[in-house]
This record gives C-alpha cells, structure tokens and sequence, in this order.
C-alpha cells in the first residue's frame, strides 16, 4: 500500500480509525517551550517518542539540530532525512553490519559505549565519535562512574574521540514531586559529574522530558515526550500538553446501554503504563482491536460515533501506527510517515 | 527499505536483532495438531495472530481454506495474497471507503454485524454476506442472543445474506482448568445456540485456541494464537507448544554482574499480559528497546551474546515487527513479511 497524503483526507472526520491525531498548534506549543528553556544545542530532542522525520523537522525549525536516536534506523532515517548534523545513539550495539552502515552515512554519528566489548565494536566498523555511557541508577545499560576514566581512555586507544559523557536519570524523570524530582535528579548528576571528570569531553548528556528544567548539570537534554505528551507525563507540573489522541470510531453499543466498544485496542496502544483514556468515559478493557468503556454520566455515543483516545505511553503507541495526521482544528493539513519505526 | 529475504541471513547468528525468529518444525507440529481436530472448514484460523500471508499459505497447506480476520487490511492482504476463498472480518466496521474497498475484492468475504448501523453500512456498501455477531458473556460487540433473529431478519431485508453466528467466549478461552473451561464454554455456547435457532444458517463460528477442543456447537473454530503460541496460552493442556521466540542480544553487563540488558523492550514486546520470560533468567524490567534480567543460578552472558525472548502476548508482539525468520536448527530457511499489520 502507498503512504496516505493530507490530501486523502480532508478532515477529521474523513480518517481511517484507528488514526494517529496530532494538534499542529498544541505541538507547536510544546515545542516552543522546551526551546525557550533548552534553545539549541541545550536539548538533542529524542527521536525515539514520535519516529517521525517530518517531527524532527519541525524540532530542528525551532533551533535543535542535534539529535538522540534508540536504534540503529533511527539514526539511517535521520541521516537520509537531512536531519544528520549530530545524531546520538544513545544506545550500546555490537551488531558490525548495522555499525558499518552507520560508520558510512553522510552524517555525524555519535554512539554510547559502556564496555570493552562495545568500544571495540565502534571502532572495528569505523565510527569516530563516542559518549561514555555512565550508570547513574537506573538498572540498564552504563559503566560505573568510577570506571569511565578507563574505558574512555580504552575508546581514545581504539582511536575514537570521545566527545563526554551520557547518563539517564530515568528513576527520577517520571517523579510527580517536583523536589523529590530535582533532588533525585541531583543525586543521579553528581555520580555523572565524577564521570565526566574523569573522561572529559564537552557533552554531559542526560535527562528527559521531565526533568528538563530540573537538571542543573547536563549540558545538553534528552527529551522526546515532551513533544507529544501521555497521560504519564502529564501529572508532572511542566509546561507541555497533550497534543496526540488516537482517533477511534464506536462500532458496538451493548443491548443495555451499558458499555460500548471504539476501534482501537492493545495493537493501536502501547499497555506497559495501563490503560488509556478516554475523557469523560471510563474504560473498561482493551483487546487486540477494541476498548470496551462505559459512560461516567451521560449516554454513550452511537455506532459511527468518534472517541477520543489519549494513549498512557506514547512512545510504543505511535511505534504500531503508519503515519501521523496532523490538524488544525478538524482539518487535516498533514500526514507524516512514521518512517523510524523498526531496527 | 526493502523487505529482507532469507538469503541476507544464512543463520539465526546473522539475523539482525531483535527478531522474530519461528521454528518451522513447530509451526508446523501446532498446525497439525490443530488440523488433526478441526480438519479445513471445521477451523478458521485467525490472522490476527501473526498477520502473515506466508503463515496463511502453510494453514491452507494444511487444510483450511477459510480464514477469520480482525481488520480490514488483513482482508484485502489475504485476498491479493490468493487467500480469499472465504473470509470472515469478524469485527464490525461502519468505514464506507473501506467497506467498499472489500466489496470489490476478488474474494468470498463475510462481515459480523450486531445493530441495525453496521447492517445499513455492509448493505450500502456492496457487501453480500454477514454473521449475526452475538454476545456470549465477554463484554464487548455483539447483540443480546434474542434480538438476534431480528437483525438477521432485518440483514436480509438490506439484501444481505445471512450465513449463520458467531461469538466469542474470550472470557473462557484462558481458564487454565479444563472442567472450568468447558462449562463456561458450553454456558456461552447456549446463548448462541439459541441465536442461531433464531437466525439460521450453516455457520455457527466461535472460539480460539483455548477451547478448540471443548467447544461441541461451534461448527468452525477462530483459532489464532495455536499456530505461534505464547507464555500465556503455554499454561493451558493444549497440544501447542511455542513456536515463536525473539532473538534478542546483549548489550550490557552491570559492572556488578548483577544484571544484563538484551537489546529488545517495549517496542519489541505486547506488554498487555505483562513481561516476557527468559528461560533461565528474571526479568526485572522492560524499558523502550531494553529488557534488564539477572541470572537465577549461573553467570550471566557476555556483551553480544544472544538471548532468546518468548513473549507474554503473541498478536500485539507480532504487530510490532516487519518480518518472521523461519528457521530449521540455525538455519534461517525463510523470511516472511509481516504483511497485514495496520487497518
């Protein structure tokens, strides 16, 4: 099948559901107030959230021309983009086929080290550039603090030029407590500041969505997010809304009237963070292709009604969908491939 | 991208990570052992499961020629696939671009409906032929058992006809208890006898791979998951057993030893069932593209080693992934297109 076009769809109304909805003003609005915190190099916007080229065209017209990336296609597709200027993979890989290809795009590719085994799989494919992975926490990927003098001296050997260092806060970022946050947040840097003392290097990458106003030692931020938003994310008290909602259709209203049933379920909707939701109903369950919710007051749509729905977790939500429709009001004025997905 | 094919990956140590990875021996085996019961028209397997047309073509080489599907792109996927000798959407869709995109497919196609708008909407459309889709106990589509014969009546006032009934008895399928599953079974399947003596017709279709073989009305069984299996149905005495793993690798040992990351998460992974397993690992947490485990015994594997992955939940883990290797031993023997994702 071809790609969809805005102009297959003239508004909303006109979508195939289940339909990824994105408010061009909202986006817009979120981008705007990351840029006016974290302008320029401040943020490397993380491409992982949205997978979307034509997204990160929008980050880099507000002044971000370096990006973060999670796997190897998002750095391909981002380079093939024109969107190359500084590409993080934020992300250990030893898989030599994958790191020549990214050795030989025409663009500056940047790639996370946190082992001996994992330098050596930089430098064999032919990367230049590298961070100093650091552990400040979270159970996942990183070397101790303590170590990243020697694996950065162990990276210069193999003949990369290490660039600094990351470390994700990622215990911390999703803290409703805006001091507990900051304090969490501050006990993650200080372990990334011994690091980076003793690997050097301009970078100290670090943070998210949620603590991008709250980190006080990362030269640069890794938010992705804060583009799109969840409902994860929006307790947190930081100036970013929601600007996706995935466009469902009513397609079955009980006998009773007690519940009813949208087109969209677990393959429409990343489930590690629960449930979505849907404003003004509540939701009883999600199967392959359906959410059955029922109506907190009033009556329940009709069949062919629109809902609604704001995923709890947008990054592996918008990982199952195609494309991307963005609106002003009901008209639809764009339609983005979701051209990163994949690895 | 192009697709990949067998021929860029002459062994599973080749395969780029992660990757759905299916033993074609096993396949195999649970599509026999489904066949042995449920010989051609007695099963329609459902492509939710795997959204595969390969994986189609090896059901029909065994026997069924008809197919259940859940979206309307896995309709218009198998029809262009040759697969259209009779499809049912057991889903109901009120899209009248879409609709009408399967009334003009070159194949037999059947359509649940269960109100009097979804009857208007196949009817308009140019569709022929529907199932009267009951509600036997799970709450979501379908009409109440004794309205049934009424919409059956008004189906066929549109100028539809009417080929039988299904329901769905997702409440009974994972009852890990036989007895339990059995009587809950039979109690849903009351309630569609008796819409069936009130609509007729030559179809009663129901259940799944859970009750295949404990269900005694339905005249065909929706068996999807039997073929791939996961970790969920694998608690049930059924003689399907795993067939589908994900090959993931390592990327990072703590500095302690205490855990490692495999390089697949939650955009690898349906999460709705909760975490997958690793044979002979805990795991402690998923993240976007990393699953964190620990070792219950021994040590844990190096930096690149590989690690097979079984998912919780077959059909939204599927959805996320581009293709299926098949393998015999090592040996990837072929490259399948997951060719049905999207709606």
């Amino acid at each position: 099948m071809t790609s969809p076009t805005a102009a297959d769809y003239s508004t909303v109304f006109d979508l195939p559901t289940p339909a990824l909805v994105v408010d061009s003003a909202q986006l817009d609005r979120n981008l705007a107030a990351l840029a006016a915190v974290r302008p320029g190099r401040r943020a490397r916007p993380h491409v992982k959230a949205h997978k979307c080229t034509a997204l990160a065209s929008r980050q880099l017209a507000v002044g971000h021309d370096a990006f973060t990336c999670a796997t190897p296609r998002e750095v391909v597709g981002m380079a093939k983009a024109g969107l190359g200027a500084d590409l993080l993979l934020a992300n250990e890989v030893v898989d030599q086929r994958r790191l020549r290809e990214l050795a030989e795009l025409d663009a500056r590719v940047t790639i996370a080290i946190d082992s001996k085994a994992t330098i050596a799989a930089a430098a064999t494919a032919g990367l230049k550039e590298c961070l100093v992975d650091v552990n400040v926490g979270l159970p996942r990927a990183g070397c101790a603090p303590d170590t990243a003098g020697r694996l950065a001296d162990a990276a210069r050997t193999a003949g990369l030029t290490v660039r600094g260092v990351m470390g994700y806060e990622g215990h911390a970022v999703a803290l409703v407590d805006r001091a507990e946050r900051t304090a969490k947040t501050a006990e993650s840097m200080e372990l990334l500041a011994r690091a980076h003392d003793l690997v050097g290097g301009e970078i100290i990458s670090a943070g998210a969505t949620g603590t991008f106003d709250c980190n006080a030692l990362a030269t640069e931020i890794q938010a992705g997010s804060y583009a799109l938003m969840d409902t994860a994310y929006a307790e947190l008290d930081i100036p970013f809304a929601p600007a996706l909602t995935i466009r469902t259709t009513v397609i079955s209203v009980s006998p009773d009237g007690d519940y009813a049933v949208a087109d969209a379920g677990l393959k429409a909707l990343g489930m590690d963070h629960g449930n979505p939701s849907l404003p003004g109903y509540q939701v009883w369950f999600c199967s392959d292709e359906h959410t059955t919710f029922s109506s907190e007051s009033a009556a329940l749509p009709e069949v062919g009604a629109a809902i609604s729905i704001i995923p709890a977790h947008i990054d592996p939500t918008v990982a199952y969908h195609e494309t991307i429709y963005v609106v002003a009001g009901d008209t639809v004025i764009e339609a983005w491939p979701v051209d990163l997905r994949g690895w």
